[in-house]
């Protein structure tokens, strides 16, 4: 690559403005450290307004990210633009068809075509950098694939969405609801309009995906993934896990045992000994267990227009510099066939909630009830009320025991005349 | 670099034995990773036993480090014997004017003589790696110089010292004293036999410079880090300060300013709500706070065989892949030259524990000497006391104040009659 490296920019949302400043702004900086002068040569947005509303300077303006793509004078092609599919799949698949290496955030299109792109990348011998798709700023990607190489990594896991934290962590600094906070977050910009995919741990999910291939030389296999979002999560739930010294999270797992790989996402207790339990309002957190280097904990802000422009721009100097490298960092022939395992055979403790009728037996009937399971309980807190109606909230902490048999109890607690709604059970985080 | 790559390692220590068990043991692994075969060409320790205790294979043994460096065989080579100067320092020397590239974990060394050593590889237009020096297995420097690259970092401070974290968190946990914890932390191998460069917070002050170096672009500068170490923290300090909401961490800091380069090593009352007061035991923690990314926290294990082994493992990948850049990320010439802050005009608040005797009227001399130099309080805690000389604890916490100010306090209220020992001032940490 000469000295001047020219960057064409496909769509010019938050995280697309925010690299067209930080390029702009940085021009001296980014020159000084990676030798190079990167230059904003093309950008595209369907939304002619941003021409004036960002700093582009010279770039060749389109309005259509695939024509630029096929005909941009660029070095590096970074799509911004985001979703799996359509326009975000198509920018990527014609830079890399045509031997540009691309830069994108775009976790959902990876989750989904990954192995795919990936593929088309390494025919190509060329780079198809992803540090923003994860964790936004914080470079995991990076520092497990080359600053972890010399390690076969056990299990991965992490706070991914920010969305998600931000909620969890202000329904327990206030008490009030998950609606109410949600509500909130919205009008704050920390939570889209539609904010299904953070809320339902779908977006947790994409990354976890991207994690688990990099971490273990699998394929990534989103389908895979355990999925099980914070929507059910009460402020009572919150307060009960705080009193039994733990904070609740939404985390994806991925470990890989000779028993195959485990993907889950779902809410969990996190002993406050943790320190990723300590990871609050919007930022992410990502832990590895590597056989040499033992627990890394990498924490910083998972989103946003600055941070996630701080990891598109590493990418693109990486490339600039000519650090060329498989994505996955090892070909993608050499992935390991793994069997997957079902939730079925996951083994968990857990938090359980339920709302009964105070009248005598009830314990004497959910004991029974775990015993037919073999499930063992740790801790039982009946607690006074004061409730019109005659119910009481009872927490149970449960040993670890197989998920299957956990479900098959609650199936049975939840049909007991006593009891009312449905139970709630939350997994303990064990690492 | 040929598919097989050939490296030699002068130092077979507790570093240097792992670096051979992982390159042994992990080979395929290393194979599909970086495409190329690391194989131990050459050794070197003054201990013949070696050759039988460590599975050195085929390589060819010296007693003589620097021999080693001058005739082997090797496309690498890894210094792992530890020192400023001495061999450590002639075995780099060796290699960098052979034109082969160094790999080490020389903290001391590279704090010492880091700006010549740096200039010798980049003339040599080879790679100097140094991630095993800095927070032994968290892969810090890649993160910074590579991850965080599209950033002007404003600040970076951590836990850099494990020896020294074990012994304030056992000294919380037990209540114990510190020369007690050190004497059991020196059984289990946490502390050397001669523990000063630890605890007197050397080791610290080695990291940090070279953190400040690659954070700022600044050359590296040991002479300009204020030190301060750990050996009069006690067992009263760190339970009052508990109460108050803090936790006792040994921190590097380094800050640059339009004022100027500020690098300070001493004890800190780090606020529990920061996710580095959690990091306890041998762990390390970096934190960095870049214009872009904002806070990026990266936490693991700081020393000890495998986590060194795997940072060092991790540079020789690099280099044999090609990977070859300036260690710091851009060329010596560029560095900046920047004043120094004296720690006269850094700004602190603080914690200070007194002993007085309980009489009327201490608090009112107390108090008139801060107000004469401008220091205010934010708390004073006097308690009760059952010491048979009629004395009682007095803790206050100050406001942020120039440093300068607060020492002169200081000295005026030791001198009070009324005042036994020392004032004990810590300071505490403001991000």
């Amino acid at each position: 690559m000469s000295q001047i490296v020219k960057v064409a920019v496909a769509g010019l949302g938050t995280v697309g403005g925010g690299v067209v400043k930080l390029i702009t702004e940085k021009s001296d900086l980014m020159a000084q450290r990676s030798g190079r002068k990167l230059v904003i040569s093309a950008v595209a947005d369907p939304d002619e307004s941003k021409k004036s509303s960002l700093p582009i300077g010279d770039a060749v303006f389109y309005t259509d990210g695939i024509k630029m793509a096929e005909e941009a004078d660029a070095d590096i092609l970074v799509e911004l633009i985001g979703g799996s599919d359509g326009v975000a799949k198509k920018v990527c698949e014609t830079a890399l068809n045509a031997g540009k290496p691309v830069v994108t955030a775009n976790k959902a299109l990876l989750a989904k075509h990954g192995n795919e792109m990936l593929k088309l990348a390494e025919e190509a011998g060329i780079t198809l950098g992803f540090e923003a798709a994860v964790a936004g700023g914080i470079p995991v990607i990076k520092a497990i694939r080359e600053g972890l190489t010399a390690n076969s990594i056990l299990s991965v896991y992490g706070i991914l969405n920010g969305t998600c934290n931000y909620i969890l962590t202000t329904m327990r600094e206030t008490g009030r609801s998950f609606g109410d906070v949600l509500a909130d977050a919205q009008k704050l910009g920390y939570a889209e309009a539609d904010p299904t995919t953070d809320i339902e741990g779908g977006d947790t999910a994409h990354k976890l995906a991207l994690l688990a291939t990099l971490c273990f030389g699998t394929p990534v296999a989103l389908d895979k993934v355990y999925v099980e979002g914070i929507t059910a999560i009460t402020a009572d739930d919150i307060a009960s896990a705080e009193e039994l010294g733990y904070r609740i999270k939404l985390l994806g797992q991925a470990r890989l045992t000779d028993a195959g790989l485990e993907q889950r996402v779902h809410p969990c207790l996190v002993p406050l000994s943790e320190p990723i339990a300590h990871v609050e309002d919007v930022f992410n957190a990502v832990v590895t267990e590597g056989d040499f280097v033992g627990r890394t904990v990498m924490e910083g802000r998972g989103a946003g227009e600055r941070p996630t422009a701080s990891a598109v721009v590493a990418d693109i100097v990486d490339i600039a510099t000519g650090k060329q490298m498989p994505a996955l960092g090892m070909r993608t022939e050499q992935m390991l066939s793994v069997p997957y395992l079902s939730m079925d055979d996951v083994e968990t403790s857990a938090f359980v909630r339920l709302t009964v009728y105070d009248r005598p037996g009830v314990v004497a009937d959910v004991s029974a009830i775990l015993k037919e399971e073999d499930v063992s309980m740790e801790t039982l807190i009946q607690r006074k009320s004061d409730a019109k109606d005659n119910t009481v909230p009872v927490v149970m902490v449960l040993h670890k025991s197989k998920e299957a048999a956990i479900a098959r109890s609650l199936e049975k607690i939840a049909a007991l005349d006593v009891v009312l709604d449905k139970p709630q059970m939350i997994r303990i985080a064990e690492f």
